[in-house]
């Protein structure tokens, strides 16, 4: 494939960069009236992600609206133990719920490795948005680690401690790594069949990765990533663990190419410690987007100045906030393809 | 004073100690039926904390039962903005709620700096609970950091995200330095109070640390916290600021004794970087407690050589979870006060 724009491909891969890439997490989101148009045409959100034409549209209509470097694939990471036997449902206003939770070696029986046939809807929007961005910018795909996946099938539901998904580790450390296996054998054969369907880059989400010790998260967490990590050799990879502040050297012992930072990470300190093998991507704190755009774009110009021009992707440390005014995100984005190193 | 045991005041002076002191954040608490009783003859939460003899009752209740080496009085964080005119209620298993918020200048005309005498259903506490412990430990007093008491007065409630206080940093400093000068001069008297009262030595507790970026922690929070150590001079101070990793280096040329981690950090690594002119105090995760009794004492050792002998005050990362079976923390004071280094 050949792409107009390769800016976050080469940005990924160490290769010189004309100015810094730019995307932004959650892009394809209620930020813009155009999605929230097409989620009510939808009726509800997991029709919207299991209809490609519909997925297709919100995912490109970023790269339209705010002039994003790449587009990422508009889906939940919880596709993957929906896949996997294990439904959820999403409650407006509340989030994911699992009617079914996996709590035991008993309770794997029930479950089983996903089928990426079974996630066809997936696929098929990346191949339907990649023949409709026609090399305009690279379309991302992603999944979510091992472990935060976990956390939601134990749990069954978001939580502020996650604590009965972590007491399992404590508890039942041989039923926590037999379902890991499972899901990370799951996410390999996900996310090469995403690649296969056009996706030209791949994040790992690991969004409950702050919410675990350091020594649990190389136990439970990072070797999973790791293995996945080992497994996707066709494109760049992307590992972003929100609050994983202390496993940033062990990451630049996996074969991934990019390294996303959460705001609460020091540009300066992160590239230190990464060295310079690696791609930073990240990290504004998504309420800088709150401010006015002369704050916007003076925080922003600091951001670029730290991170400096090289193996550098911009973007938010988290997922946009859905009230941020869309005037607000092209100010960053603007800022940011603006801006002289 | 005197006290028959005052283990955690010499470790918190850096003192030599014939072991490792510990006590529990939460201690006084829903993991102890003897609470639960008196909680319910007081009928709801605001009640208990404002009743002295029977906030006294339950702060003695796990020197008794559990055995720890201090007790912290019991009280909220939110006693604070309530003296400052910014009233909250405890809404049952939802959290904290303000009916009033402050989110501009024009609103800070509706509260004032905290009187200690209306904060006397604490102070009365602290000098009914030392007259009862009667010297057998210390009673630790307690605030809550400014940029967590603002993060409650401006957003109203529990959140996430904190984005309505955080837009705040961004959209009115102004405003913000305003309110967390108003806090921070509240908050020393109020200390001061309880100090007089008969605390032996005080703690905050910057619970929403986390959510800030390094650079906005420095400019809204930490600075209010060296304010607050500087002008307590009469008993050792602890700074517990959970998720901010980044502050540590700063949290070293504040005129504190102890730092409290949480348990992300790497008890080598912060020692490291705190030097050997600090107190140590946690940072076992709170799920471990979920854990068999066996599998505690294991963990626990190993944090405690980690940790070593000197200068440390063993806890949880953060309040022990509610539903932990009263055992396995009995489990875990036991493992300290054996522990041979």
């Amino acid at each position: 494939m050949i792409y107009q724009n390769d800016l976050i491909l080469r940005a990924a891969r160490g290769e010189n960069t004309e100015r810094t890439p730019v995307w932004l997490m959650r892009q394809a989101g209620r930020i813009l009236k155009e999605y929230r148009a097409v989620r009510e045409k939808a009726g509800d959100f997991k029709t919207l992600v299991e209809t490609p034409a519909l997925a297709a549209e919100v995912t490109i209509q970023p790269v339209d609206i705010l002039g994003v470097d790449a587009a990422i694939i508009f889906s939940d990471i919880l596709v993957v133990p929906d896949a996997m036997g294990c439904r959820y449902e999403m409650i407006e206003a509340r989030g994911p719920n699992f009617p079914m939770v996996v709590r035991n070696m008993t309770d794997l029986q029930k479950i089983h490795i996903a089928d990426p046939a079974d996630l066809a809807y997936v696929t098929d929007a990346i191949a339907l948005t990649v023949k409709q961005l026609d090399g305009r910018v690279p379309l991302i795909g992603f999944a979510g680690a091992p472990w935060t996946i976990f956390a939601y099938m134990t749990e069954g539901k978001g939580s502020k401690t996650f604590s009965i998904a972590k007491k399992l580790l404590y508890t039942d450390p041989k039923f926590a790594h037999a379902l890991l296996e499972m899901i990370t054998t799951s996410t390999i054969a996900y996310l090469k069949a995403q690649i296969a369907a056009g996706a030209a880059m791949v994040q790992l989400f690991d969004s409950w990765a702050g919410i675990l010790s350091p020594v649990q998260y190389a136990e439970f967490s990072s070797r999973y990533i790791r293995v996945i990590c080992e497994a996707i050799t066709e494109v760049p990879v992307t590992v972003f663990a929100k609050g994983a502040f202390f496993a940033l050297e062990d990451f630049t012992t996996m074969s991934c190419n990019t390294i996303g930072l959460d705001w609460n990470m020091d540009p300066a300190d992160a590239r230190k410690r990464v060295g310079a093998d690696f791609t930073l991507q990240g990290n504004m704190d998504p309420c800088l987007l709150y401010a006015q755009p002369e704050v916007i774009q003076k925080e922003t110009e600091a951001m670029l100045k730290d991170f400096g021009p090289h193996r550098y992707i911009a973007n938010l440390g988290h997922g946009v906030y859905p009230d941020t005014p869309v005037e607000h995100v092209k100010a960053f984005i603007q800022t940011v393809k603006s801006y002289k190193h």
